[in-house]
């Protein structure tokens, strides 16, 4: 608490306690917007964004001749604070806020005009030598500021995310190799089909995330493109001439990844179609994982009366009634994280159509839905793998039964007999509630002993080659 | 073809086929709007209603000495026809269209003027005496008109819809007479849990749907309140004062349903709130029959390496490769429509959004998306009762041993022995590849023969009472 | 962290820092579910509902001779204290998590157990004395204590949600009387269309609102039904005769809400469909004042190039870079925040569509989901009333001379001039750039002045009255 | 009717009259799924593509010596037949069906069988000279067969899809060159921002419309990955050695494009990734068209008390009250399927999500949706282009007077005068009613006239220069 300094906008003066680095606007947004409760300082990525931002957009300025060399150096220094994380705290306005992202440009140029008065031997607050809208913000407006810092988090933000998923392909990739002898019987439509391997399906779920990868890496990289330099709609007013190229360079360098300056900027400054590209490709993700958490579910099913193909690693006593009850807390706990995903998909997609001639004004609540969802999904994921995936084992012999017990591997025979008779061998066993083998070899003596075993030998179930008489 | 009439608006003059009853209007919508395919003749209700509003209307303008008597029979005379059905064909805007459902509103406005010239022994199109406007749509807007008439149709659609569902409760309640004794395992989390029978898990299921043919009511009752009367906006300009009353208390009568007239006619003129209601309520359905659909076929799965518990009749070969597969194809196409219906929901969201200021543009896409939900739905509940649930057998002696094969009836002896020593038993069984009765009579001999037979007996099983030592 | 006691369950033993009150299962849980970093102690209105089950399942099991008198009191000392919320910190598993809710409804037994133990002279972890499986959670399973809970908290806090809710319609009523003789456009597809007064428009919002308080009090009756007893499945398995009711009374008592016990119990168990109906509501609240916050956007539009009909209240500067501007941030936050809430419904869908068998494993993502729309929208809507509704002030000249100086007044000379005379008047005036009084009484003299004037008195426009000629 | 023959299966005997190509399983189908009344014949291209999958499969089972010279000969005959669209009408199951497709893949097995049949010279049903199952599907299943000719299908309409596409974004570059002179106000959150021109806003929709045509052609790629030859799970179960490589190949030349087989075949087999990309792409299509549409609305809306910075072309009258009246009714109707294709993505996505173990089943919702959102949008992008896009004209003089009233183009002077004496400009000229002019200029003299007009030409509004003091 403590002293006090007098800080005005065009709406009136506040007194803004003296120990703060952020000033009048920012104060006004922490009271104009309580609606999570959750401020930017929970995403550390996108506060070092908006000190990069500030950064390169200083070193343009000086090099464009609008900023004093040691006004820009103050700026630099400040950012540079800002970047190392060090004024994490000072970041307090709400993710969801109205204004388009105006706060959140505003606290970062407050907080680091005041971070360059001290720098120079000022104090918090003596705007007329390091101001936030003339110095820190010159050149730039928030909207293009804004989005810019919120393409560079995000990028970053994948990155991690993209690790995290090659990992659980390279979990699945191992599941894979272990359970390649596991014979076991394939399902479609939950109707026994033909049998295939363990090793198969987990191979599978390896293949299909290792196409998301892709998938996301692909969509990441139109963040890259960004629109410094735009100003307030993309007419580059109030820019110097060869400032918008001299920045995105300046912030690619010190980013450390290859941005690039839109070449339409009033597109560039109302379009989100890269939001929507990324969060829908995310939602592709959750689709995928989703859909193997119900499968890990129903193949663990059991122990006794369900599938009972494969044991999830037990976490936690299951029921608080049924003893020795064990469920498949991992797989359901991320299932639940892909339905909050898929909303928050929907949610990114009405934000986005809700934009209006040169700008979207509701870009952050797409930042909120994108950093939540990357945040969580990716803790579930990893939790799925530690938790769940390399602790998974195989009921081999049952596995093995249920095959042989099956009425599906009459398809094996379908080359052989033709699909009429093999049909009525199906009907046949399904009805009497005999096996397979007991019609076609003991009964009715349709091949040898010597035939079938070739035919189901594990070796020709798990590679099938094509047998005929 | 032959023989054409002129027809003229405020944007020009064109050539009608002179067989058509429709106008110049209906003409450019046909032109304007080509996007689906289906126009409004799909839906005969909604025509249906159309005449039923424009015969309410003229007889209140009767009354209010809006219209000539003469003029008013006419009008009544042609929306008798139009409420029979025979004029159907000449309804030919497709569903989705712009302009708020002008074009439908004109549509049925020039229907009904053409058959009330020929009533009045004029040629089509000689509008001075009975014209689409100034009379038929005499103290109406596309505004009122539209929405009451859509309401009504909305309203009678349920009428049948709501009985469909109830044919599915009905259904299920038969099932869960009919198997009332059947013994099975209860499964939570896809784990083992305690028995049940299979006569009340489907028991609650015609719970389940019983308790939204309620909540269907509810829903439906709002659509009841309409805003005949409103014109453009709701602040009745150009409606002779006591019109609305009127026009209302003749439109309940003549379609035998308790309308009302809106007691905030601007904000019944733009809200759509009761479509959100009601196609939200409908979603809840939507929700409820698809997870009954997958628990079917979870309990259908197999025949040898699944559940096995139930049989669901055999519609078709399931498999091109297969022989003697058969899938539970009547419960996936009505998980289908269950996703289309939920789609469609999302669609109505939007578009309720995005009404703006006095009115609605939106309402077309609204009434295409709940007329197309109600009828696939419709039809994939109908189609489930006569080709799916009717048939159900039971594999009763398969659902006995697997109860009495689980470890969950350990948790029958909970009260007896306590939760750790009965985990204790689980986790051996589980382990040792034991039946709970081994472990507990056999070998441990923690409860008699006697105990056991008392606490297993079907009787008990199915309706537990509360046994201690 | 000093001293730890020894805790097992039936996976194995762990270290419990001696200070915490929860105790191995809560560990295990907070180990396996780090999710959204969001524990459920952020929802103390949950906790106090597992209070209050656990307190009216302790003398449920008292009164049908399950529990010990000094056991029950034990029990009933440590609900009390959880009630009053002073163990709020001890709750500290993630709101997204797996098992259905095993390790919330642990959490408390385990919170209870150690401060009966306390309360009876024992040590935390001496369960043999006081256990949370078989006392705390005595009669109980997950099943039907976590959803109960989750019942009361959701009451609970809809109560609230409404009364804010209900804040916002008494702030619409408040403009819609303050402004009821401001003529203005009224607008229809955004084009002109007939004269309304802004205190017509802001009642209607009233009223749409107050319907929507309505539907969700209709919703919020709907988790009143409970499912006390039901233990595992609804079957009641290792619950005494008469329990159920027992216990739904004294949890009725205890809170003060009319609590009733689900009359199929199986179904209860299973079902999630009130959920999906009061999210559906919510979805329906979120999508009217979205729209709402899009006209108060369109009618602040300007200040000189917009609608500009009104004025909300300036809370910060607008722009970093230009000078003056204000934009509506209120509405665009609150926009937002309803795409949040309706992004939420899907996941609240999706969730319920996943429910298998006897259970909805996923009820802890819409708890989740339902908790956070309910807070962010109640915080959302009373920043709308504070900090905008309330401080709107309407352009009163410019609004009136905007109606002047429209064409759609032409409407009102429909029952005069006929509908094709109209329209060739506002074709006029719209190509010639004239006033509809210009060319209907200076150059075609159609009407006198006088007839002008008093159909275009501010009272006639504002109350029409039907004038013929 | 006439007469009939007989066939069966192994559910049973069917009389199938005379006339019908399509056989006993098609039948069934017909009677099992009944929900949306809309036949696979109203998709020609999926027709199409199962006459290339057939022929191309044929071709492969003769070079891997699996069919006979004179049969495979005969089913290319029929599957020719097919592909010029002959039998179009016999394709008579319902788009949205259960068994995976199987009633597809059937359907198309019976009419080429039978076609095959006649040209052999034997009559339709003599199915053991040529067996829909045993001949025409031969080393295939549903599971090959029907996901890809469900992807050429797709991949087809796509190209016609794209090229509407590339349509709109020819005309908005039409636009945007038209109007590139125009001067107006650039809005951001509704409020009046800085100056541009009307060609640079309609360029920006030429851009980015531009990126999506990119983006669907990536998206588009993914269906040319096919799994013929994985047979029902993806074990290549029956299929011959190196018959899925030909097979392949031969499609791919068949059609005429680069079709290539996935490498893992069980993946392909369940995976439904390349529709929720191509969908979710789609949607993203759809908001950016829904957000220009509304665009297109407000920039047109008045006359008189709206923007009115364009009109749209007028195609009906707008009202059946107001006179004159006329609504954007292309725009209205493109928004409106614009939130039909995102609902229909929401379908796609709860659809995949669904999929489970080695198959989704619920494929055939997924080509219902994809479908008719490709034609619904195609229709409507046709129509905006067409009826809309083309006929838009400025009113310039608006424009410009508008600009030079604003307030926004302060922003110019900041450079000059400084952000806080630019506000309070700002603040007086909105305060007093004053222009900027006025303020600067005559009253407070801060620059000269000459300095004004250098600063407000026409030409640096339009590409704004760096001018300082």
């Amino acid at each position: 608490m403590g002293s006090t300094r007098k800080e005005h906008d065009f709406l009136g003066e506040l007194d803004i306690p003296n120990h703060l680095y952020y000033g009048i606007q920012t104060f006004r947004a922490v009271e104009n917007f309580n609606i999570t409760g959750i401020p930017i300082s929970k995403e550390p990525l996108f506060i070092k964004a908006l000190g990069y931002v500030k950064k390169a957009a200083a070193l343009a300025n000086k090099d464009c001749g609008r900023l004093d060399p040691k006004i820009a150096e103050a700026i630099c220094y400040g950012s540079d604070q800002v970047i190392a994380g060090k004024f994490d705290q000072e970041f307090v306005s709400d993710l969801i806020q109205g204004g388009a992202g105006t706060s959140v440009n505003m606290n970062a140029n407050e907080v680091i005009a005041n971070i360059g008065l001290e720098y120079l031997g000022h104090k918090k607050g003596d705007y007329n030598f390091l101001h936030p809208n003339n110095h820190v913000n010159c050149s730039q407006s928030t909207n293009d500021a804004y989005p810019s810092a919120f393409r560079i988090a995000l990028y970053l933000k994948m990155e991690s995310f993209i690790k995290t998923l090659e990992g659980l392909e390279v979990a699945f990739v191992a599941n894979g190799e272990e359970f390649k002898s596991v014979l076991k019987m394939g399902r479609t439509q939950l109707q026994d089909a033909v049998p295939m391997t363990l090793g198969q399906e987990f191979r599978s779920y390896a293949t299909t995330i290792g196409e998301d990868v892709r998938r996301l890496k692909e969509a990441q990289s139109l963040v890259l493109e960004i629109n410094m330099g735009a100003t307030a709609i993309g007419t580059r007013v109030n820019a110097p001439e060869g400032y918008p190229e001299i920045c995105v360079n300046y912030l690619a360098k010190e980013v450390g990844i290859p941005l690039t300056l839109s070449p339409d900027l009033i597109e560039a400054t109302v379009d989100t179609g890269a939001y929507v590209q990324i969060m829908g490709t995310l939602k592709r993700t959750a689709v995928k994982i989703s859909k193997i958490c119900n499968d890990l579910r129903l193949l663990s099913s059991g122990p006794r009366t369900g599938f009972n193909e494969i044991n999830l690693p037990a976490r936690q006593p299951g029921s608080s009634i049924m003893p020795g009850k064990v469920n498949p807390v991992i797989p359901e706990v991320v299932n639940q994280t892909c339905f909050y995903v898929i909303g928050q998909d929907l949610t990114v997609t009405m934000a986005a159509e809700a934009g209006q001639l040169q700008l979207n004004v509701m870009e952050p609540v797409i930042a909120f839905a994108m950093f939540t969802s990357l945040d969580y999904l990716s803790n579930a994921i990893q939790t799925l793998i530690d938790k769940c995936i390399i602790g998974i084992t195989a009921n081999v012999d049952h596995c093995y039964n249920m095959v042989m017990n099956s009425i599906g591997i009459v398809t094996q025979l379908n080359p052989i007999l033709g699909y009429e008779i093999s049909a009525s061998i199906a009907g046949e066993a399904l009805k009497m509630n005999k096996s397979v083998h007991e019609i076609v070899v003991v009964e009715r003596k349709l091949i040898t002993q010597e035939k079938w075993d070739e035919i189901y030998s594990l070796d020709n179930l798990i590679n099938p080659k094509f047998i005929t008489k």
